[in-house]
């Protein structure tokens, strides 16, 4: 649209009623996808993702993919370490019997790797990506203030609890450590030994070792997180472009205003929903690993939380629990609960703020059916069948599209899943109230050997 | 039709308010948002539940939401008594072995703390929607007499086989603590200690706790049963509003009436769509938590039932079961028969009720479809355009929508449940034909013991 | 449409090309709603179903339903047998333990009641129907010279293969008291008493009973294969309209023709699809019984087939089997593949003859988006509207359409029944290689015989 | 977008002929139908599929189905081939123990069957459509040069990867053979009576006929693997079609050009979509068997490797492994492996390409909602109400459609059966840590070999 039609909308803005002008005034400040998301976008860089030069700057043209610059050598260096771990877990995997423990490192260590080649290809995309959408945003400037302080608060709070939960995964692994050694006898070696055997069963033990693969370790449980911060902060963008065209649609509900109204507004909405498939284009693997992720580990998580509870979690070592420690013996159990409340929310919210962006999307139908019969026109009606007719929601690889309604059904997923898979947990807690079938009692001790790890 | 009955129809139609004053004669009597939920308000209110004032006033802006009102405080003690309860369950729960039977008394004390939250936020949100309504009804007022009837009877129904059951499960405690001791013995003291064992295993025993707790109790089951009354009640006045479209416009099938016909039928239904929206943005969360209870507990109740039939509920103490008592010792068998076909028929009824809100929403589109051409107008179209595109039903927390095909998923999913849970049953009833194998008979008791508890 | 309309009509169908006049010759004969029901009403009716009078009238006014005529009078005593053999059944059922196959009588049964009841039902609204498809009629003659034919010959096939159903039943019943007693033995008290359990257990045996009860057996056969029938028949009709409507718009695919041809067009398919919801309404209920009624009994028949094979059906008396009889000892196999093989055929057919009227209702589509651009207008717009908007098929009781996807539907959710189902029946086929685990061998035997009935 | 460029767009197109002329200037080669599946055809042809006379003849009118041609009768003895093979596998696994893995040589030779029944149906439709295809082709030539070089690679690809997987086949074959005797001993006739039990189990070794047998299993192979290459190619085609369309549109997007512009790039589509509709209405069937094929196959394949992973495959003779043979000793287990990830990504291959029709069809979409609406007409309307309305896809059988989300639900339904049925694995690999309890020994061995075939 040239600058004359701007004017022209502008000036039609100003007249039909003061109140616009009030909006326009407290709202001045504009904000924009490169500041909304810098922050996110730095995070991933210091974690090796996104690896794109010219985060700091405010002009989209600065964003430029460069594949010599150390980021991008960053990346690649990250993406050997990981390939190597996982390389070693799969070996160890190979070596010993299957279960569904057993291979949960090999797949958070995939995962990882998948990730880190998904993000690669993202960066790839993003100037041009960033570059459209700020050419979209200086024809409709976002005035969401808060959009910023939200994205920057989601970090924050992402950041923190995975450091917390990274850091009671480290306490767990000492008080694991601790239940066949003492305490004063653990050293380094002893609990990166124990923590990270796929590595030191095939490697000698070298404190640089050691180390590099407690860095990798935190890498990748920092990537697993920001994948569904990433995901979070990009929908709280888009959500915030469809929110505006609505809010301006919700006051006009009713009301008679001319066709230019309903045509601009028409224009408006078809812009945000171009962002929101140029940026679902981009993103969508990501997308699609995120909601697959969250899936498994849950899945798993809540799997082994029914099978044994939160007691029997650190005693795999020869019986023996010590009640000492930093949480008095409970390191485990914290750990473990604490990993699934904090997975279980951070799904939900993936999820739910996904969706918004699919809610936000069918606001102006209502409005739209509500325009009064002599202000009706082929303007209203395009709206409307574009509005019917058109699915704007981010997507996992164009497979599943992000709904309200996905959650419903793969909550409905998980419990039959867990439902089925709950049947080997039942055998395994039989209350032996009779002592002289102590057959019975090994043989239900050896299911449950067996069931623990199908 | 011939030209004769055009010009009579249009005669008929063409001073629409004429045709207006015509039915107005014949159903002179109005009725209104207020006047058809007042008794189901009043209901909700003496269980703590709805605090507003002004329930018995019959204008709108009487009805307020006051937070130091004795309504509010009678509300927040209540909830204070049931979150002290649920409390002292999970406190039970945690230190006995976990069970599904065992988690039940946790879900229903939780439940109804969250429904007493749910509906004082609906309560908050209740005079505003009652205004808006009331604004609604008096541009299209509401002539179906039937309507106040129907939802009385309804509450009449609800809180009869309510207190049945109520009272059916009393004696059935009762009876179940006549397991353990002679009639005679029984004292308060036994029946309630027996009967709520999460408050006396940590509280020493008093009269006064005893009585709070039997108050609490039955306050819960009736919240329980009260948010499904109330979500079928506002389904009923929904659906009467869209009916009263629906009549209007079957009425006029076939016929050749004007644009002025089509365009005001089409706001009426607008607004009835509306209205539908407004009261599902306020009462969602009530039909959510009124959905998934209703098939946790149907769910759980099946499973009992198909496990173990009728028969085992009362001799849970020592095996003694005594053939007295006012039902003759059946007192266990037919609460839990009643409960299992009450609960069903409520679940049934509710998903009925409310998907009719659903089912009369797309009523209008055959004879949409079946406007003559002379007379096809840009408002049949709109009109069209809007029964086909939007989707007006009641939600739970828009996860889902209450349509008749819901019901049908649900149960699906329930047959598919229970059949994974019936697997554990099956081997709890094996018919002990060789005597030698005790120690086969030693297993299986204690399996079924197990199995009994998964 | 008066007379000077369809005048115009058919001045210009005659006008345009003069196939269509040829067209008209060749199909001159007309086939009504009532013809083509008439041998499948008439079946009904001969089993008690469908109780109305003047069923060989060609005027649909002569159709009525008398309450106090003969027809009225067999159905009501029919049903008073058929509830006097399910209070029978389930009594039986109560005093026994509780199994799979245990309940199918009393399924079987029950099934019959209701399904008599819902006939009685559909007979109360057959004359309003019946008069309202033969106006639509009179409008549009239906000259699809085939529908009798394939009617009739499906009534036949049904006929045929449900007796010959009947008939293998009655020599399997034979074979099975043949097992326990000599061929020569059998007397028609035997018969009967054994073969009818659930009579003879409760009532003395006398012969005029065992007739009574054989034919109210013979009835509840015929009456669960009449409801597929009848809804098979009834699916034909009603394809056949929509089919009319399909043969004319395809022969007019890419044609320039003008407004008045789609305007016509676009009435005959409207009328079509009124029709199919006025037949929907009255024997929805019909179509929701059979299904669920198929439904069950694959599930139900596949279950046993997977279990036991088809050998073990005949030795249930005492072990010994007989190589004797009409089939040689193959009586019950027989029977047992037959009927499963017939249940599965019908259960198929009824489903795609079924979703035939909805697959029929989408075909306009394609030939309304290929209408030229010159004579494209709002006719061809409303019609496209509606094919695309409106969902046009039987129904189960409004709880799901009758398309060719539910089959596929019905199809993933009896694997997945009989995969969990399945799980019972691997443990009973253990090979006992090892002859010192006895005990073992005692367990799998004692479940076996709990599996088989779970 | 200013004045300026509002005019150069519209001299652009103002002469469409002109534009057409130079984008054919750009890529004047055209590719048909015809050339495009000559390889493919060719292929089906060795292995007896599709025989149609004239497929080296560039003039559509050449094909014709011609019954006495020898390619018909080397169709004919091939099917009675298969029939053949197939009866004899019936017949074995009617003699023996009914397990799962037994039934998939029956489930395999059935299925070449029916495949063959299949492609003479579509043989007999086959010249007629690609005559309706030429005919569309001659108004829109397609220019996509890739796409003969993509259904050859194709072609390529499958038919090397097919003989590979033959070939390990057959070595597994030997080595499962060598387990029993040794290297040197392992004439053809104990290769083949090894291998092809079904035959030489009711029939005599002779060398002809066990080449027979061979020839009669390697066709089979290859059928079953041209279904899915069949299906692929076909959607090239299409999607090729529906993307020259889209090609078309997104180089107008957002531009201001004239109706005839819409009118005739609707025209496109239009046929576009009728020629998916008429390819799917003749290989609908060859769809549905192919993905029901995979479906059963993909099941059976991952349940064989989570059952008893890849060892224990060879060792089904007597215990003796011997480490010798050209893949030393891990032949059966680099068959196994080779098979299924070559199963499952053939699997994912063709519903993914073939999903990709429908993915095409919904591209326009969003350009026709960025039209501008001074140039917005009833012909970008009717185009959009047809890409809303219109499901273009392939399906199977008119059962289901295939689309993206297709691949998920498949998934989803694999996940869930092998996840019940993996619940017999579980119990079949307990470590048996004490010896004491040699009876719960047996009884696990007892019960792995039951559980490995249920």
């Amino acid at each position: 649209m040239g600058q004359k039609g701007f004017k022209k909308n502008l000036s039609f803005w100003i007249s039909p009623s003061s109140n616009k002008v009030h909006v326009a005034k407290a709202k001045r400040t504009t904000t924009t996808f490169l500041k909304a998301l810098r922050l996110t976008v730095i995070i991933g860089q210091v974690f090796s993702l996104l690896p794109v030069v010219g985060v700091f700057s405010n002009d989209a043209r600065n964003i430029r993919f460069v594949k010599t610059s150390w980021k991008c050598v960053y990346s690649f260096l990250s993406l050997c370490g990981q390939i190597f771990i996982s390389v070693l877990c799969i070996k160890k995997m190979a070596h010993s019997t299957v279960s569904l423990n057993g291979t949960s490192p090999v797949i958070f260590y995939m995962t990882t790797c998948v990730t880190m080649i998904l993000f690669f290809k993202v960066a790839q995309r993003w100037p041009l990506l960033v570059q459209q959408i700020t050419v979209s945003e200086e024809i409709n400037p976002n005035f969401d203030v808060n959009l910023n302080r939200k994205c920057n608060f989601t970090c924050a709070v992402v950041l923190t609890l995975s450091s917390l939960e990274h850091i009671l995964s480290l306490l767990s692994a000492v008080a694991g450590a601790a239940a066949c050694y003492s305490y004063d006898d653990i050293t380094y070696q002893i609990f990166v030994t124990h923590f990270y055997p796929w590595v030191f069963t095939y490697l000698p033990y070298s404190p640089y070792l050691g180390i590099l693969t407690q860095f990798i370790h935190f890498q990748s449980t920092f990537i697993w997180n920001f994948s569904d911060l990433f995901v979070i902060c990009v929908s709280y963008y888009l959500t915030s472009r469809l929110e505006q065209v609505n809010k301006k649609l919700l006051a006009a509900q009713g009301k008679y205003l001319p066709e230019t109204f309903w045509r601009t507004t028409r224009e408006d909405y078809c812009r945000a929903t171009q962002t929101v498939r140029k940026v679902d284009d981009v993103i969508s693997s990501v997308v699609f690993i995120s909601f697959a992720n969250n899936l498994f580990f849950v899945c798993l998580q809540l799997f082994n939380t029914l099978e044994d509870g939160l007691k029997s979690s650190a005693n795999n070592c020869n019986g023996k629990t010590k009640k000492s420690g930093p949480l008095g013996g409970h390191e485990a159990a914290t750990y473990f609960l604490f990993s699934l409340v904090y997975l279980l929310s951070r799904s939900v919210a993936v999820s739910l703020i996904a969706s918004q962006v699919n809610t936000a999307s069918i606001v102006p139908a209502p409005v739209l059916y509500d325009v009064p019969s002599p202000v009706y026109c082929v303007e209203v009606q395009r709206f409307l069948d574009q509005v019917n007719g058109d699915k704007v929601a981010l997507s996992g690889l164009q497979f599943f599209l992000v709904t309200r309604g996905l959650l419903l059904t793969v909550a409905g997923t998980i419990v039959t899943y867990e439902l089925v898979m709950f049947q080997f947990n039942t055998t395994s807690t039989i209350p032996l109230s009779n002592n002289t079938n102590l057959k019975l009692a090994n043989m239900t001790s050896t299911m449950m050997t067996t069931l623990a790890a199908p």
